[in-house]
């Protein structure tokens, strides 16, 4: 393999060069973390898992006209994508209530919600992500207004498709958070989807038996992560050929 | 005095069924809470302080067109005002970064804000009351869409009316807390301001000195509490003459 310029590395993925101007590596690794990594770990397989599910889901996604950085996958862990501006928010979508939801507003989980719920936390690790409301991430430009309507309406087309995409594999989409980049062309910027959907990101129940199948089970020590997150991808049908 | 029945007793204030139906008086304690409730006290002098000062703010509020529950103030610890249907919103306007917003957000103690904030939490102590967004009250229906429209832009009137009010005593009004309720006329109702405005709920900081004139004093125990409550109703006019 040639030797290539490391950009980054974070906790579940290391960003390398690509080999065009514009492009990025992205490489899955296997390390797991929650609560802000104060909890570590590693989910065997994992990385080669996610970068398979991302693949799957950003396809698909990109056919319904959602514009994303993926390329094209290089091989197990890695993922060529368009290298892009990151906008420092992680949007979440909720259906049902679980997590920080259920914590802060005392709603049990599983308590499905009125309506689907959008919310937005600063990417900031030293400030454990907060959650920033609309107004503020004007007051502090973390993305033009354009640009957050631009997120938004895209977040609640990927969750209904998504929505779509679990059901038929007996899956509860309870929630997910996405990340989203800028594009310039010119002096002109656009956002495209980036970063990974995965079970490092989504909270995914079996509709029959509720049985998480997702970063929960690392997050809340339930075992059988790595068998979780090859079930996701065994009923997505990922798992027949074992290329590359 | 004549009996009467004690509506709701809380962290400030008592409430008592008042003379007409619709009315209820409010009862001024020297009673302080902090961090939810986890820090008690008493500032000596506060409720009677309180109560002229929020006399003196809904009064004159009133005089530009903001609709109050205040109806007259009865003696030194007590006001009679509307009751109404306590919206379980608090409503926080910030001008300056202070307190949750800084600590949340990594912004420094007393850094002027971009533009003004307003946010919204929950009212519910076992919650801690949590902040919410303008898509989760929707969702929950605490209010109603009109309604928090119209929350809103009294708070930002009240808002430019108060920093005006305090400039002209050199004073800095970096955040505040309101209270709105409905009241019905038939099968139509409106918001009006509630509860108090008073150091209590608000943070005031001396314009040349930086001194802290409000409950924070004694959240993070300053000392001189009952003094900074009295130099603002000093500052306001309201302590030259002791009546009633
Ligand atoms: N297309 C892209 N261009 C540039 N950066 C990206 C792109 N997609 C994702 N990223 C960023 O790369 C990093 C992915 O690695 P990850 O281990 O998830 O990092 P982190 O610990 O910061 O979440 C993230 O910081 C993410 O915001
Ligand atoms: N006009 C009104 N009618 C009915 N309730 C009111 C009115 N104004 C304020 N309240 C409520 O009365 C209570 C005032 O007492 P306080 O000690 O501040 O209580 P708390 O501990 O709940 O904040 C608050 O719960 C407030 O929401
Ligand atoms: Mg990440
Ligand atoms: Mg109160």
């Amino acid at each position: 393999m040639a030797r290539r310029r490391q950009i980054y590395e974070g906790k579940a993925k290391i960003l390398y060069e690509g080999p065009e101007p514009g492009t990025i590596i992205q490489y899955f690794k296997d390390d797991a973390t929650a609560f802000n990594a104060q909890k570590k770990g590693t989910i065997n397989g994992k990385g080669v898992i996610n970068n398979r599910i991302s693949e799957y889901v950003f396809t698909r996604l990109s056919h319904i006209g959602i514009p994303t950085h993926f390329i094209r996958r290089l091989n197990m862990r890695e993922q060529l994508v368009r290298q892009v501006e990151i906008i420092p928010l992680e949007v979440v979508v909720r259906n049902v209530a679980a997590g920080t939801l259920s914590k802060r507003l005392g709603i049990e989980e599983g308590e499905m919600l009125p309506h689907t719920l959008i919310e937005y936390c600063l990417k900031d690790d030293s400030l454990g992500d907060p959650k920033v409301s609309e107004e503020e991430i004007a007051c502090f430009n973390w993305c033009s207004h354009e640009e957050l309507q631009d997120m938004s309406s895209m977040a609640i087309r990927i969750n209904d498709f998504m929505c779509g995409m679990f059901a038929a594999i007996d899956i509860r989409l309870v929630d997910f958070k996405l990340e989203f980049g800028r594009i310039w062309d010119g002096d002109y910027s656009r956002v495209i989807l980036a970063d990974e959907i995965s079970p490092d990101g989504c909270r995914l129940w079996d509709i029959n038996t509720g049985e998480k199948l997702d970063k929960d089970r690392f997050r809340r020590d339930l075992g059988g992560e790595s068998e979780a997150y090859q079930e996701v991808a065994r009923r997505l049908g990922l798992l027949q050929n074992d290329d590359s």
